[in-house]
């Protein structure tokens, strides 16, 4: 099978996301080895002969994503068999002409504690964590967004997706069937309707989600399941809150979805 | 001040990745706008017209990063006033020459739930929970990897983050005064050494943190921070326990140090 690295001397995550992008156009199966931290001369001609040595015994040239910061290393890892795409010069090349300022190179530039976002997103995780199945009702006024939905439609990765890369403080609320069969929204949320986003999910699907936690319950049966999903999906109509069918999305689709209908602003950058 | 576009017929979660690291290399600071979802001609043209009129009202041409599947789409962005720059076809490109295969267009390619390890990260994601501050001591064996350290250290963002990201199952273990008192690791960790990482910070730091939950308590003390960080390193060091001081580094440095010092396997792609 053919190598694919990806190699940059911070943590790498986007040489693994731009190069996984790249090759997932592609029909064909990759041995994918991320290397972070290559800081040094000594760590990056260590890496330049694990190239050559991959491409010696699999007898194909590996696919190399890189970028460094510093140029002695880059040219060390282009000096390699190979076919090595330092994805970020041209890109960087056509802002430069563009903006007529020269790049200012800063190791660790993109994924560090120094973003000045940064303890919004721990916070956010904490508030996610804190407020994460109705566990405390009391904090909706500090939410970004409160995720509404039956017990397993999805709540919880979402709310922890949006703190961590988004910074979004989500608080989750699951509905229950006591909640569902007043037909109203529960007291502790009514004062926070313009936050509440709804999710739901395929009866099926959500039975079979349930089946794997509680075997052969009320609570897994497809008769309750669809009961569930039918009443909340009413209240989210009579309500006029906007929702949304998780069943064939990932939780990066669902969280870039409720962050373009509901404009929340990112605290990334 | 200038706006940065990123868009695509996706998430744009690469689109933001990339624009972002590119952007990230420059003295500038930027107006950020994420896209994600332009799925038709429609859609197209309306954010075409967006990047039009941001180029009038601001009186600098916007820097616009997208990646689309449909070519129609495509050529109606790069017909915009934008400096607009198709990220993902020049590397399709080397790679397409390297392999002698071409392309398979697919949307949603890369941040869907159709990836064969698409599971994986909600099951690591629902065990990280699950175990998350010592709340279950029994399900270790099924841990990739347990994370220890004292209270506030960043165990529990590390562990979501290795989950959500990596498909990693993290538990979390805090040593407690007890713990540490008695200078030996906990029962219900001694079968699974080799599965435990340390995290430590300084002190002055972790006070800091824990200054804002407990303000002025002996928990948050500078004393206290000390004795706890001098104690557990001792037991990190008297185990040989692999560890690593969290101060300086964001959530996604310290995963990437992590996965790369164990060798852990990613279940990403």
């Amino acid at each position: 099978m053919r190598t694919a690295f990806y190699i940059s001397d911070g943590t790498a995550i986007t040489s693994e996301v731009f190069g996984h992008a790249t090759l997932s156009m592609f029909p064909v199966d990759f041995n994918h080895k991320t290397i972070p931290f290559v800081e040094t001369v000594d760590k990056a001609e260590k890496i330049k002969d694990l190239i050559n040595e991959t491409a010696v015994t699999s007898g194909e040239k590996p696919l190399v994503f890189f970028t460094f910061v510093n140029p002695v290393l880059s040219d060390i890892i282009l000096a390699s068999d190979g076919v090595c795409y330092d994805f970020l010069s041209y890109s960087s090349e056509i802002v430069k002409r563009e903006l007529k300022v020269a790049p200012v190179p800063k190791v660790h530039r993109t994924h560090s504690i120094h973003e000045a976002t940064y303890d919004f997103r721990i916070d956010a995780v904490n508030y996610a964590l804190a407020n994460d199945d109705g566990a405390n009702v009391k904090d909706y006024e500090k939410a970004d967004i409160i995720l509404v939905g039956v017990s397993r439609s999805g709540k919880t990765p979402t709310s922890l997706y949006l703190a961590l890369q988004y910074g979004i403080k989500a608080a989750n609320y699951p509905m229950t069937e006591d909640d569902l069969e007043k037909g109203t929204l529960p007291k502790c949320l009514t004062a926070f309707k313009h936050k509440i986003f709804g999710l739901t999910i395929d009866p099926e699907r959500l039975s079979a989600i349930r089946q794997e936690r509680m075997a052969n319950s009320r609570y897994a049966s497809i008769r309750q399941c669809r009961i569930e999903v039918r009443e909340v999906e009413m209240l989210f109509k009579k309500n006029r809150i906007p929702y949304l069918n998780s069943t064939k999305f990932s939780v990066e689709e669902i969280s870039a979805k409720i962050m373009s209908e509901t404009n929340l602003e990112r605290r990334k950058y």
